[in-house]
């Protein structure tokens, strides 16, 4: 039970210092002191610094779903303000860290989609099931015609998570929400919300 | 004149390789080694390895001026069109590398704005500038009312960057350029093109 424990307080501690300093400036020794972990004790638990990065990509993952999944399957709301609501609300959690920190599956892409080929898959996979959820609302609001007979909504899934991550990094850049904000004015009350007058 | 051949001899190589494997990965020696210079030279050009990151931030800049700026000041094509070849250009560079490398201002803005506050400034100022080039483009093009009247042109000049960012990241994770293709599709075929119909 203690080497259970243990580990999950190594991936808990390496995430929150991976998602504010990046994942090559964030050293072992640095985990496990603020971990509370006997030195040399990270390769009882992960045999590379590699597999340690996939269990917090999962753990994030797992992470966000707590908090998206209920807004997804919420019946009482329409689906593209579903759409909305689940940007809305990571952009609160962003905007709570002073707009650092970020989205770990961002973060990590632009760090180590090129050095790490299971990391990027693992990434990926994490996108893909994103837009899979997102895509399935568009369908929805497809259907109630909010959102025009003619869109790949698979597409336009995608596009709002791409463009999502580049309004986190701009925020990151600028030190403010504005960019965020911009994100969610532009697509929910421009470009989306017009096709829906045509 | 050989100590001045040596900085810019680093400072291309440093953008290479800074590109490819992100800042803290990439060791000053590393650097030293592939430009052919002696070990220890490196804190004889630049006084940290900030001061080098700014280096080749404006080396970055300025070679991307010199491809852009003739398409930004191109008056044969609408100003709306100068905007997108502008992203078709850089896609096109993008996706010589196998959408590996990227934007340094996006890959050092995940990587760096938290951590260095003097490189978070510059990266934003070169954000800046770039929104601003954009900016004219698009207060001409709602002058000839290819975009209404309505648009704030700065937001949305900042908006095409920010997302176009989003676009990079995603065809890195997904070794692919589709994001970046529906990037230009979904903005320049869609978003835009139909508030033009208007």
């Amino acid at each position: 039970m203690k080497r259970i424990h243990n580990k999950e307080d190594i991936i808990q501690v390496g995430l929150d210092l991976v998602l504010s300093r990046g994942f090559n400036a964030t050293g072992v020794e640095a985990i496990l002191k603020q971990a509370n972990v006997p030195k040399g004790s990270f390769y009882n638990f992960f045999s590379s610094k590699e597999e340690f990065g996939l269990a917090i990509i999962d753990k994030f993952v797992a992470g966000r779903a707590e908090v998206l999944s209920p807004i997804f399957s919420d019946e009482s709301i329409p689906p593209l303000e579903r759409v909305k609501k689940s940007f809305d609300t990571m952009i609160a959690i962003f905007g709570s860290d002073d707009c650092s920190k970020g989205c770990l599956i961002g973060n990590l892409g632009q760090e180590m989609a090129d050095q790490f080929e299971n990391v990027r898959q693992r990434l990926n996979q994490a996108l893909q099931s994103w837009t899979k959820e997102l895509s399935k609302l568009l369908l929805q609001a497809q259907k109630e015609n909010t959102i025009p007979a003619d869109t790949n909504v698979d597409m336009l899934a995608e596009n709002l998570i791409s463009s999502f991550q580049g309004a986190l990094l701009l925020s990151k850049i600028k030190k403010s929400p504005e960019p965020l904000r911009n994100f969610i004015h532009l697509y929910f009350d421009i470009f989306l919300a017009q096709r829906t007058e045509n």
